[in-house]
């Protein structure tokens, strides 16, 4: 990362001041936290708010814990222009998101009586019991995220969202939710191969080239799987001509690399 | 999770008052936040140290920042016994872990002579370069995770342990970190397949079970794909006899469930 670049994310937190647009994600639960059911959604979430123009900060993963749920709510909300949330909303005792969305801004769950009608009207008002009412108990002056996987709806506070673990659902979710959100700069980026090329050799040009442009951010990614070392250099940059410029320079960097490593 | 357990995790964060050894991960890299990577490694690492008995509380991918990196290093070293930390000790520019390292252990990088020697005789003392060695500049008073696969060794700070972001070289350095672990309580898991029951059928037997035994951690996780419906409750505990009592107990509930719905 450039110095502009890494200065404008210590700066730049929030707001879009630099025409930036920020997110932080939350994956709440303890399954994640010991290894038996490995978060896919993170990732996904973070590919599609990247193509939307959004750029994601941070990711965490925490346990069902209420204090720090909402602790991470009022971080994450503070410092990043939008927050995602999985998991924690469903009916059972381990589901504590919507008491940790309430706390965090200083309010309290209510019957929220658009829910309950939702709910009442996808399982029939003769099969409802307390865990399916427990799903429409939301922060008072919640916002509700349409679910069209399993009825039960989302959580949207002010600029957090708070959608299911169960990525499906989440996916359904994230959906109805991106084409409200602001868009910033679309970061573009592209990607060199380089397998045939050492990491070290290229390592000086690389640096070199990402100091000359303001706000590129050139990664250097090798891969070695089942004994097959790799090469991929991935740029970055919200202007296509400086990427077209930097990808130029990188190839012609690897090119000057294979001539004297042929000699 | 039981209030007992939700105060053992809030109380006992580090040092194993409760018998419990507690770990953070920190997967470091902007191409995980981009999308453009899936994080496996922070999974595996949670798998891997849930069966030695170390229990991972948080997990964050960041940015590669040093002052985000050096922040978060001491943040997880002062909060868990162990902080395992993923991506950013290759030899490019965008590799800072190790500077990140070295600020959040108020020392300085030094030319590591073991390190150093290690890359001299894996690449050949003609074939090194700056690169190379940018790998063998390590904290002052850090030891070394062996790399078999490429080499380059991790960099080991008191409970702080820098590994690879390539995973087989991760998976490679936890190999050798964890025998040297000290091992908490280790955490035993059941899982009872509850497919044909409505999650929120079971929900007041499963809080009711959770609360009734110390320790004991129920979850309950749905999953919905492709429009089929389906249920897992995950039992915890470190005390298998509280498991089998809490499986009993929960095979009954189901049953009646399924007794009820039959009529």
């Amino acid at each position: 990362m450039s110095k502009t670049t890494e200065k404008s994310h210590q700066n730049a937190q929030k707001n879009g001041q630099d025409g930036f647009v920020t997110a932080g994600i939350l994956v709440i639960g303890n399954e994640i936290l010991s290894g038996r059911t490995k978060d896919t959604n993170s990732g996904y979430i973070a590919e599609a708010l990247t193509a939307h123009g959004i750029t994601v900060r941070e990711i965490q993963v925490i346990p069902d814990i209420i204090d720090l749920i909402e602790a991470r709510i009022r971080d994450y909300a503070a410092r990043f222009d939008y927050v995602f949330t999985c998991g924690g909303i469903g009916p059972t005792h381990d589901d504590k998101t919507a008491e940790a969305f309430a706390r965090a801004f200083d309010t309290e769950l209510e019957l929220n009586a658009e829910a309950h009608g939702i709910l009442i009207r996808h399982y029939g008002a003769d099969r409802m019991n307390k865990g399916r009412e427990k799903m429409a108990w939301m922060p008072k002056g919640a916002g509700l995220i349409e679910n069209s996987v399993s009825a039960a709806p989302g959580i949207h506070m002010k600029n957090v969202f708070g959608m299911a673990g169960v990525p499906d659902i989440m996916k359904a979710m994230l959906g109805v939710i991106i084409p409200t959100l602001r868009a910033g700069l679309l970061v573009h980026s592209r990607t060199i191969g380089c397998d045939d090329i050492p990491e070290s050799m290229i390592a000086p040009d690389l640096e070199r080239i990402e100091n000359a442009y303001a706000g590129l951010d050139v990664g250097s990614y090798p891969r070695f799987k089942d004994g097959v070392a790799g090469l991929n250099i991935v740029i970055r940059s919200t202007n296509t001509d400086i990427l077209d410029k930097a990808e130029a320079e990188i190839r012609d960097a690897a090119e000057k690399i294979r001539l004297v490593a042929q000699k």
